[in-house]
């Protein structure tokens, strides 16, 4: 028994995908987020950025005694994963791994289709779990950079979207993928606009499940299962309307009490937040 | 006579396209440009996010010992340019002021359009500016949050980009401005888009211009002028190819000597640029 949050992070929104899906699955944890909205996106930046920002935030949750990390970001998962796991005293899960698990239980005729951003697609990291996980599967990889934009901006169903999704897609579908991963958390929020242009024999997989079934087995395995209250917190580095209006939408409750904008960059009292940089 | 450099700067390769101009005005002036690539975009924060952000660039820069600053980015204009100007030393150049000068210069009809990112758009700046300039004016501003995403996508004169410059500048048309200003720098990319659905009765009026002109003014009545030979530096956060690709389209030239990789967030050595946090 462990009644210490789980930390979620993401780049942004994002990873609500995720943890509306841990709320669902585990529903006596606490879930102590943070998204990086002030530095959102982190797609289209280097590796090196990315590990910067990413330990940046592992510092910060780790100063709040989570009890396990958990990665909800493809970007971060894909180049920082194992600079993570390096630091880190608890149980750390990413979202990639787990997702090409159920990708490749899915597919029958070993063609996977893998979307993301420029980060996810450039680091070779699904590829490698592909043939890691079934030799012969042959994987179609896309990055989308303006998905992540057109997300944020909620553009769902919009007709910009679909021209773009078809632009992006239309080679994927060329290859006759009969799986297509969704390999950015933030993709799930287009997810109408994606199955729109794929059409219903390519099964669409999103990371939320693959990876809240991850955690609930490390969390099993350890004995590190809640029993007692729950407290959500929900620490963002910017605390616009936008994002309690796309967290409203992913998670379907207004979370405005429980939202804190902090920094990661400076030492700076923000709000109840303080933030002690590491030397 | 001063041969120190001059500090431009901006959230990401939208300055420069100021700097284009700079180069061209001022041929014997030593530029030192600092771009925050690895935060861009500063359009879609919230202004106390941008403001902290620019005062870590500003930071950065008089550390550099130049002997003016240029901001040359909208967003940092509208929600920085007081606290930039109560911290700095040196003459402080913003690009709001002269770019409303010469588009009230140049409008017969007193409708003045204005476009730019939601940070620009929702801190008034603009018509505030206009009005005082020009009190009978009518301003119709319009945000184009995608633009920045698309121009560092190279999305030039894509079908997506008309399509989404048709529906953010729809509205201004049925306004009936006869001068629209591109109120942010990276707009000046997307140029032949925005004024294909604007047609030619509406003069288009961008940063580069105005702002250069403020700056010759500023130097020559401080009789700041450098007469040596120049040496121009540019630092990005981020020094991915995208920019060297992006500075190449907008200078004309391969600067990739010229660039360095700098942080701003935390005392790191990267590269030859050692940046000591203030305190």
């Amino acid at each position: 028994v462990d009644s210490r949050p789980i930390g979620v992070f993401d780049s942004g929104v994002g990873g609500l995908t995720v943890t509306r899906e841990i709320l669902r699955q585990l529903p006596n944890e606490s879930i102590f987020y943070l998204g990086d909205t002030a530095r959102v996106p982190y797609g289209p930046r280097g590796p090196e950025i990315i590990r910067r920002f990413a330990l940046q935030m592992v510092d910060f949750l780790l100063r709040r005694d989570v009890k396990a990390l958990v990665i909800a970001c493809n970007s971060i998962s894909a180049c920082a994963f194992e600079a993570i796991r390096a630091v880190s005293p608890v149980p750390v899960i990413e979202v990639i791994r787990p997702t090409v698990g159920a990708a490749v239980r899915r597919t029958r005729t070993r063609r996977v289709g893998v979307i993301g951003t420029a980060a996810t697609v450039n680091s070779g990291v699904y590829p490698r779990h592909v043939h890691a996980m079934a030799g012969r599967a042959r994987v179609a990889l896309q990055s989308c950079p303006l998905f992540v934009p057109l997300a944020e901006e909620g553009l769902y169903a919009h007709p910009v979207t679909r021209m773009l999704a078809k632009e992006y897609l239309d080679p994927l579908r060329a290859e006759r993928i009969d799986v297509l991963v969704l390999g950015c958390t933030h993709y799930p929020l287009l997810r109408r606009d994606i199955a729109a242009v794929m059409g219903r024999r390519v099964t669409l997989v999103d990371s939320a499940g693959p990876t809240t079934r991850e955690l609930c087995a490390v969390l099993e395995e350890a004995d590190m299962e809640n029993r007692g209250p729950v407290r959500h917190r929900f620490c963002v580095t910017d605390a616009s309307p936008k994002f309690l209006e796309i967290a409203q939408r992913i998670l379907g409750v207004n979370i405005q009490g429980y939202v804190r904008q902090v920094t990661l960059d400076t030492e700076m009292l923000v709000g109840e937040e303080r933030l002690v940089r590491s030397a």
